[in-house]
């Protein structure tokens, strides 16, 4: 696509870009006119797009306006330090921190602005905002609340990332009264009111489905987000990149985005 | 139940008493300490119930705090007439009515209390306030909106009031620029963007499950509620009772309840 | 209700009168015209019945046609030992046997007809059989298989009986090659093509809920089963009774009595 | 993709191939080992293919095994004309066709063979089986049956074919005793026994999601299926073409791909 050179131009870091949300990320972006991938970094060079492919985030001296993550927790340490160097805005989307890297994230948002999500859909970050007027509501009158999640067959974590974020949001309405219960097979003990319980299904291509239930008496509340492909990810990371591009230092959500 | 008088008893006329709600709330009510039937209202008296049962209204001359009504649309205009004469706080939970009719609710209100509501559980009225800030969100950034509903195989009318007023709720949120549609056979055009489609379901013995589409590219956001028995409405009937009773005259709705 | 005393007239032994389905049963048959209780076994008589019950089973020397057990692991040796020595035919509908107990209920099968069910509902026996077909096909196409069940936040065992039979029907077609998986919190690895992923929700007054999941590549195929009623499973329990009436010893399941 | 061209290798004209399912088709035959497009027919010649298309079907000359044909009604006649001619087998997966095109389809397949399918995922067609068993038991035992569609947007046909397909099996299965009702807002009345619901839901991009549900006395039986993308059903059409290459003159349908 020829892209006209307009001052709305977004220029993208894209870390991880050999993964599969970096493939997505870069094609859509492909089609986008008002933002360019101008380096993408990842272990190597695949030589697979038309843009300058670093396998060391440090080598990387494109100018940019903002740098996008899709990578692991090994690679955090680095993106971190390279975007306060630089004071690029950065989108974390890397899940499977740990709480070292939690406070390196809030430190880093001091220097430059940073946006972390587990989740870059619409859907469900609408969600994480809806769900904790409902818990207000339903578990305060003494509905039980569950999760359920389903993802592909590839996946290796469980629960994923986006339902302990919903389990943190329905937790977080209640004044953090609530534990997670991830397998109940191994007791014979009725349900303590204040668990949350949280089931991972795992089988064939699925995108991404998240279910919360508030069970009551004699009736039912569920919430449900299904997602049909990886682009609605990579679509929600771009809108985030173009909204921190130029943001001040600050940590940042989707909420922002959606807000704007 | 041995009931003690004490000062918290609501004392109850139920109009209706013979039908299906009725039987449920009067089940309801005789267990509840802070609720008595002090009279029932409908066209036989079945003498199943230890109460009085008149078979016209304005010949009960028995002291109320409050009126349950579970009836049918063609009572309705006696049941209001008697409640502003009386003072008389009024639940209604009638669907159906017709514009004039809704009309008169409003005259009626401005006599006595009057609670309407097409459906009394504690999970859809909390999901017709969230649904309008899920709208403002998802139908704003282009997701469509549909509705189904289902019900056992000896309801007549459909779609369901309940499906209505969750109809109306998404459409007030949006500014009344939806308009509905029951029925996609007999034309052969895409989907307009400011259409509700709300599909009826019918079979068994189901109570009452309403589900709340919005499909966007590529993701769906899906709210549901399932009634797993009619308690759940008769429940509702009486909280909403207890709350009318001694209320100053005025149009509630089940948010009030439910936000007390 | 009045009961014509006609051959038709079956007499059951309630084993568990005093538990949740020893009740509703009770309150099923007193409405059936050719079902009647003769008497029924608890730990305890709390004078609620018409008819006698014993504390022990082996004091009860009322005449009866077959006895429809609903009650605990503990209380299922002496009901076994009772009918094999009365030759009485038995709904067995206790659930959580021992391996030892389930040697035992064979042993019992050679003397007098045995009827054993996790769940006695029409529609979990359909898919029993359904699913079977199903898996045939869809596993061995290489579809993943799961199961989510959801019940009431009193229950204290998970995963439900019914589900456990749902896995076993799953496996048996599948020549018993799959292993079942409770949680997948614990590991970091990816689904192994051979587990059957079992997920227990509990919440609210949940009556039993069943979903099977084939999932594969970029389609789902799911199984979903609701009772909205214990009533449900005490009618399918004495539709058995009514059947296992008068039959010769042996092992018979639901699928007898759905295809009789 | 280098192919080797070995014995294996089926030769397919793509009818519609300017379509998204012949974009879809087109895509997944480039990287099958054992398929080649030989040659695209469609209102025009786009140029996005490195295979030739024609704008006429009769003047496409290229040697070939099988046509697959997703394309609209209108091109039928000459579809149907064009593979008798030929002796060419057929994937015939437009749908909407008249009773004449369905009875000239049958003539047709007394000269070659013609498969045909409203749906050719391996999911909806296993269903399709299942579902006649379920309904021998359910249906007949009272259960009501109602189908709920749901796909994106811009699909103008409503109910969809595969709806249809799945109504048409579980009225098959009871003696087509059955009428279907895609509206129930317009009448006041119960449910009549022996209908069959059958709903739309449009919205987004959906697919293609199928519902079909057994309601009976306090249980419900469902059957989902959830097709997450477009090549699904594209590679279903491709083992149907597969299948096909060299069968004899005879209609055929999936079930026989799945069970061959």
């Amino acid at each position: 696509m020829q892209k006209k050179r307009g001052k709305k131009m977004v220029r993208i870091i894209m870390n991880g870009c050999n993964g599969h949300m970096g493939r997505v990320i870069s094609e859509l972006v492909e089609k986008d006119e008002n933002a360019e991938i101008a380096a993408g970094i990842d272990v190597a060079d695949m030589k697979i797009y038309n843009y300058p492919v670093y396998t060391n985030v440090f080598d990387c001296d494109k100018e940019a306006d903002v740098m996008i993550d899709f990578s692991s927790p090994k690679a955090t340490d680095n993106v971190l330090k390279y975007c306060v160097e630089k004071k690029l805005p950065l989108v974390l989307c890397t899940t499977g921190l740990s709480e070292e890297q939690l406070s390196c994230v809030n430190e880093a948002a001091k220097e430059t602005a940073v946006l972390r999500s587990a989740n870059m859909s619409l859907g469900i970050n609408t969600l994480l905002k809806l769900l904790q007027d409902a818990a207000k509501v339903l578990a305060t009158a003494g509905f039980d609340m569950e999760i359920v999640e389903r993802h592909h067959n590839l996946k290796v974590d469980a629960p994923s990332g986006t339902a302990l974020a919903l389990a943190d949001s329905l937790n977080e309405a209640m004044d953090n009264e609530y534990h997670y219960v991830y397998d109940r097979s191994q007791k014979r003990e009725k349900r303590d009111e204040k668990e949350i319980g949280i089931s991972a299904v795992r089988g064939g291509t699925i995108v991404g489905d998240h279910e919360v239930i508030f069970a009551g008496p004699d009736e039912v509340i569920e919430f449900r987000h299904t997602a049909y492909s990886k682009t609605v990810f990579a679509k929600g990371a771009v809108e985030a990149a173009k909204f921190l591009s130029g943001k001040p230092a600050g940590l940042y959500n989707m909420s922002h985005v959606i807000n704007k």
